[in-house]
């Protein structure tokens, strides 16, 4: 059995962990760290979890997580950065799920999220954690860099596209919806359901931290500059992200042939027939990203429809992905499940 | 592999059946019918289950359902009962998810549902499939009458205290709310999102079908008449129901050990710790029922409040656990699943 | 034109009565005060209120309200109570949204404030600002106590039927069920979309502060004590309370006739025909309060079904309604809206 | 008084006209037809109107609406068209809440609604019944063709551009979101709540009605081609539509001013403050549109939020202000309300 830690167990991703991994059949949690609730069974603050978790809230100390064979930090920004060297001198896996390891120019990351990077170094070290692009250098990964939940859908929905030249890269538009636990599990004004239940808004259309995180993968497999104007919404429901993108094409292509074919061994990519509309619901639950594309009018704008559930394939079903991948493990080990629909 | 078949398999307890059988190690679904979409694949309708599911619709019939060992009927009232005989006949097991053999006295049904039942004799052989009361029965029957979604929630919340004779029966109340997807998934006005959403409403209160279900129930094991008055709530969500439970203490008992004791070797029915309030999105997508229990300002009167999703042990999760009963499999098995929170 | 003050205007209760002030002929806003966003322009805050509302918010000091003719606490509890008295004492009349004066019995409301009472001299002279019960007194006031929310729905609802002696007393019920709008405009992880979205649960059964104002009320109608069991339960919705009230019947009564004739000369108490159901969906963003009757199976209990907008009829539109009283203006002015349907 | 008809009384645009014009104060509403309600009372099948609204529907016959000084259609598309002429003949202007007269090139609109037109001569008369484009013309108009919801939003946020040359018109890009009750009230199975609700998806990507609308309304100002993605989508909410409008500039221009200034004398236009964004919650009741201008990173990319209330700015209170205009009322009259928040 793999030995695993959460470290932040009481945000949505650490939650979602512990529902992921309370069935995966080669993981043991054996620890989860909470500075708030430290002492109280985590069924306490989880019902949902009683009969499936015994564990207490440990403090999120080192101590307490050297018995783990691998550590998931599902921690606000700025806390694994000061951790992870730590664990990975003594041979402990780190998966982070917060953007600390993401940006590769440590100048873009401080100036986007507004601190001092604290483990600078292990910043080249780091493997970004999207299986579709980086399977190989997962499975040699000390230290992975989950992706965040927007790059994860727009980043599935442009990469055929770009890897085969088929749109100009110069003007893409990313018009993304996330329901609000995108917002995470904080005490704010702005997540409330009085404030968030019957609306619909954009926010952060100056700039979005997940801006420099998409051009940067964009931008990898384009071999250079990507111009991309990317929005996101808050849309009134609990989980699911959509996203919308929009590309120029370059030249003639058979669209659904070229998703297909990039997508046929991809378990957790699942490219929907010609004419389809993708829907949240549809994925809710579950790991997968299901893509659907559409060339309005025959004309030369590509339209692309790409959801996820923020919590599952955008944050912790993604990162036990990339831990299987690690371990030598199945890769849809724990993370075959059916969405909930309705 | 046990081949089950499902009848109506395009509504929202047939889908469910769909999900939970799809990863269900010792069944295999053999037969999926729906009159309107016959001859289409099952996940061109239901997106979800691509990749968990190759079946075709076919017509709702006979030859269709004869290699099954175990047909389930997701139908709408009235179809099993004119299907059972026939199957059980062939040596096939019936599991009827609908209200077609749920009560004994036929005039008493055919009044309710305001048709003639189409076969009587059976009605006595039907084994009411709430395995809390009735599992020994349910591993010994033909045909099974799954308990309708509000008597799941409202008799697992009175059981222990009837059971005692711990409270007057002449008197209960069942205050129970239901998520929207318990009207069906047809097309209505009243179930329109418009029409449902931002809106809570009491409806039935003269006379809802659940009321003589319920009424059976508790009657049984009162050994005599119940007096209940149940009022039936809709509420601006889509799966859940939330039952909140009065009646007179009639002696002195300790409730919390009362209902720890009578469920502590239930696997899905779970009693909350003293003090806890039982919340719907804990089981939601779960089989499980929640149960606390409250006595105010220690008064006479007490108030259970019993959770369940509606759709899985209020209706398909239910139904699959009386299956794993009736195969000898281990009764959990399929349904090992922890609530998507949030 | 009548000058008010409103004090606490960044709460719902504050917002929704410059909502309804904003369009009121007789009124003109002159004081809106929040300690947070002092200096602030109101509409910045609520973009809803642009072209409305001029306003800067000011600092809660009584210097900046010494100009109104009436003030408005929309303030937490504890608040009203530190500075009626200076403002009384100018001759500016109070009405207190909040609970500071409801409870005429001071030990019992300071045992469910958890503080010390500011001004117990003044509680005798508050009146409880329920125009269906008050009117008159209302009318003399100086210091308004405006009922709560549930207070509102649970007393219109039974007011009739114990006024009329037609139920046992000793044992009502009241099961309660509030849009999250009701918990107020803070930053709270416990009214968060993703914790109450999509779910449905009881809080406070073994005591909420309302019970004892619901208590005083029907026991002041009553002419002695009365036993009442209160179970307040949320609601994923924004705004609505649906009350569903049982008591039992000690006479033959026409309950239509009755609760019809009690609120015939009622504008805001709106008695539905016979059958009916009440929704809350058709009173959001009205004042009114919608009653349904219902006697199931011609038994000895009766249901009463009463919804309000929890805001309006519930707090901000019912303290306009008794400023209105107070200043002899027409009951219903500004409060005349149609409810905001679908 | 101006005495009003409103032929299609039972679907969400025609209960939101007896909704507004209940308080119209220089408005009568004479006659409400529904085919299926006929000689039932308004207020029976709409409780929200109780006291505001004495009126039977009657049946969508001439005799019917002979009374009236204007008749609005609020029906499915293909009604009005029928019944114009005749009114008109009789001096009746009509204002058309549907699509039967938005699109001048008969051709057009036969391709896209899939049916013959009644009327072709009427085409050319009809007038389209946005103000902030065509006053002078509505206020001289006998038959306005209302603008559809998504083309409001979209055309009022495009609008300072375009007649400014400030954009390439041949890539103009919008993402628009709409709440459910868009899809009107009928019994379909996709508005079901269990079908819209905790889901987001966009439809009708290949083509939807309100694009060759779009598209006429944008070249008429642009003086020639106009080249438009528009992809609509559907938001868990009930009301309100969100337009995200991307265009490239073709020059140097200070955005903000630009707006400001094009709608300064709008009273249902409200151009925000630099960096606010726009929320549908703060229009929701209120006939305003509401719209913020980015640009982000200082490109050459501009994007306009442009929010309304589908049900009354991008529908009945759209067709109330061109009635207002069309007799010589204050145009605002009756539609002066804040927006229902929260």
């Amino acid at each position: 059995m793999i030995r695993a830690g959460i470290v932040g167990g009481t945000g949505y991703t650490g939650v979602e962990l512990l529902r992921i991994l309370a069935l995966h059949p080669a993981v043991e949690v054996t620890a989860v760290t909470s500075r708030a609730d430290a002492g109280q069974r985590v069924d306490k603050v989880y019902p949902s979890l009683r009969g499936y978790c015994n564990a207490l809230f440990s403090l999120p100390e080192l101590d307490n997580l050297l018995a783990c064979d691998v550590v998931f930090f599902a921690t606000p920004n700025g806390t694994a950065m000061t951790m992870a060297a730590e664990l990975l001198d003594r041979g402990i896996k780190v998966i982070d799920l917060s953007a600390d390891f993401r940006i590769k120019d440590v100048k873009e990351w401080e100036k986007w999220y507004g601190m001092e990077h604290a483990s600078p170094d292990l910043i080249a070290e780091a493997v970004y954690g999207l299986p579709e692009i980086n399977r190989e250098a997962i499975k040699q990964a000390r230290l992975i860099a989950c992706p965040g939940c927007y790059p994860t859908a727009v980043q599935l929905g442009f990469l055929p596209l770009i890897e085969t030249a088929a749109i100009d890269v110069g003007s893409l538009i990313a018009d993304v919806k996330s329901g609000v636990s995108g917002a995470g599990r904080k005490a704010e004004l702005s997540s409330l359901m009085s404030e968030t239940g019957e609306s619909f808004k954009a926010y952060g259309v100056s700039g979005h931290r997940h801006l420099p995180e998409i051009k940067q993968g964009l931008e990898i497999v384009a071999g250079g500059n990507v111009g991309l104007t990317f929005v996101p919404h808050l849309t009134p429901m609990i989980r699911g992200i959509h996203a919308t993108l929009y590309g120029r094409l370059t030249q003639s292509v058979d669209l659904q042939a070229l998703f297909e074919q990039r997508y046929q061994d991809e378990r957790f990519v699942d490219v929907l027939p010609a004419g389809s509309h993708a829907d949240t619901r549809n994925v809710r639950g579950s790991n997968r990203c299901q893509i659907a594309i559409h060339q309005p009018q025959g004309g030369d704008t590509v339209v692309i429809l790409s959801v996820i559930d923020n919590l599952i394939k955008g944050a912790s079903g993604q990162a036990v992905q990339a831990m299987n991948l690690l371990f030598g493990l199945p890769e849809s080990q724990g993370l075959e499940t059916v969405a909930l629909y309705p």
